[in-house]
């Protein structure tokens, strides 16, 4: 074992404190990362906070982890030493369902291991990216190929970067493609980009008149304010798929309006109180689809991350300090982010 | 003009009467068609008592039309005098919109007009097929291959038949699937007759224990009782796809819940007060989806009759007169016909 240095959430009702804990010792499919960065994402409050109920403490939260390679087990071929590496949300499956061999870990049938509250069916709890370093199975390690400077900006392309990938990717979006993005937070700012540089043409719902001019910047082709009804319904029937990234509980039907006859909503984000029932006659006179998409497995994460390296796609992000991780926790339920926070892990022991 | 009978609902709170009015003459592209026999569908019912608050009165209901041709116009190659014709839901539409140039009628963007109750954007009423006659263009007018004798259990194929058999064949229904249908009613009795031809494993859903050997001789492999959990437990992301007939507001999610990663449910009932609110955690966490899905195309509606015809398959009916039609309604609420009401048109006049 080795001593880690992170922080960590000890109850869901005191902010996250510095905590020392240990790492196991590289084993022979192992890498051990020195972490740089790390992003901050929405469950890791929920998780902090026990909002789900199921949270294990203490806590380390953290699944947007960037950093550096500084140890490989005997077997481990695609990593060495010094290399740049990636972990996400999932970092172990148990690689015989179904889901596993055809590369989609995210929906493992026996449950995939979280990066941290990983196992929550027995096993020992798993501790994130919050965290000076991480050991994880080198299957479950994504290569780097963004120039290093651009890595702190490449951490929340691992849970934010794929969880809009994946479905944009699954629903085969392309040229040609007339797509619309739900909401301009870390997910949504992720969509539009990733979704124009698969060539799509871009229609970003937002509830904020001033997200307009940002929304343009990251790439949407339209700006549709989500509460003006004569501008939703122009978009009637014209969209082939839309990503819906809004967590907050909003009514589907003026966006289930928009699709084109077979289209798709998937829904990204779940509410904690549901969503008012959506209509069903909005979806059998055209055909259309709600769907659900979680994250991405490990293959489609690295493609993505490549297809990102390629296209030069990035997050906009500020970068903080360790121990603001809970005034950066208050800014980001206050909407008070652009677009994301990533934690600079030379700050930790600084 | 020729002179028409049938039978109408003169406004929304008298039973239906008999009624007589005109058909156009045939024209160059049009197929008289003497009415033999007239399946009673939910619609019919909706529309006599205007519970869509869309109805034209006098309304003739009636969009499950099987009969003989006894006029054709120039044009028309493919029916002559004397042929067995079909009639469903149909009877025309833009013919130049994306859906109608690729044969999805029923998707008609500038709105087809139906059997019945046809042009709601203006234009003249339509009147369906509780009459003797009916003149509707060849286009719309389908082929009956079934033996003469099964021409009455045919009928229903014409609407319960292609809203089953459509979202089957969409989502790629065949041999090695295995299919839930939700409710055993006049849809549902045809999804499971269809989906067992196709070669799928089915699996019927029922909140009634007593229809277990119905189902059962129907072609179902499995029935499982909605209502009890360790059943519906054990259907856990076992399903590849499920059609759900119910048009009442019920739980969707036990039944998405029985969906495999990847699966689809297709809603081909509309309910008038919305079903609970669908768990988005059920969408994400195995990429489901919820689906709605509109009666089918003309091409497709011939594809399914010549499936039946090939497969022995009709429904299960009560033929009933003309006049008993006010009474099968009231049955029909109660959900006591097995499984179909078929009017026999020779009863009109006699």
């Amino acid at each position: 074992m080795s001593q880690a240095y992170g922080y960590a959430a000890l109850s869901s009702d005191q902010p996250l404190t510095a905590f020392a804990f240990e790492r196991r010792e590289p084993g022979p499919d192992d890498v051990r990362i020195e972490i740089l960065y790390c992003g901050v994402c929405h469950s890791d409050l929920h998780t902090a906070r026990n909002e789900w109920q199921n949270t294990l403490y203490p806590s380390v939260p953290g699944h947007e982890i960037v950093g550096r390679v500084t140890a490989v087990g005997g077997n481990v071929k695609d990593f060495k030493v010094g290399d740049l590496a990636g972990v996400g949300c999932i970092v172990d499956s148990c690689r015989s369902c179904a889901s596993c061999k055809e590369g989609e870990e995210q929906y493992c049938e026996n449950g995939f291991t979280g990066t941290y509250n990983g196992p929550l069916f027995g096993g020992e709890n798993t501790y994130g990216g919050y965290s000076d370093q991480i050991v994880v199975d080198a299957k479950y390690v994504l290569q780097i190929r963004h120039d290093e400077a651009q890595l702190a900006a490449v951490a929340p392309l691992l849970c934010a970067g794929i969880t809009t990938y994946s479905p944009l990717a699954h629903w085969k979006v392309g040229p040609g493609s007339k797509v619309g993005v739900v909401g301009l937070g870390g997910l949504g700012h992720m969509a539009v980009k990733i979704a124009k540089a698969m060539g799509a043409h871009v229609v970003l719902f937002t509830t904020s008149p001033n997200k307009r001019d940002d929304a343009l910047r990251l790439g949407a082709d339209e700006v549709v304010v989500s509460k003006d009804e004569a501008q939703m319904a122009a978009q009637g029937s014209t969209l082939d798929f839309i990503v819906n990234t809004v967590a907050a509980p909003h009514n589907l039907d003026p966006f289930l309006n928009a699709l084109k006859r077979d289209g798709t909503m998937a829904l990204v984000g779940a509410p904690d109180q549901p969503h008012p029932s959506p209509g069903v006659f909005n979806l059998i006179l055209k055909r259309r689809s709600i769907a659900g998409s979680l994250i991405g497995g490990i293959r489609e994460t690295q493609e993505m991350l490549d297809f990102c390296a390629r296209h030069g796609i990035v997050s906009d992000i500020e970068t903080i300090r360790m121990d603001a991780i809970n005034d950066a926790y208050e800014r980001m339920l206050k909407g008070d982010v652009k677009y994301r926070f990533v934690i600079d892990m030379a700050t930790l022991k600084a």
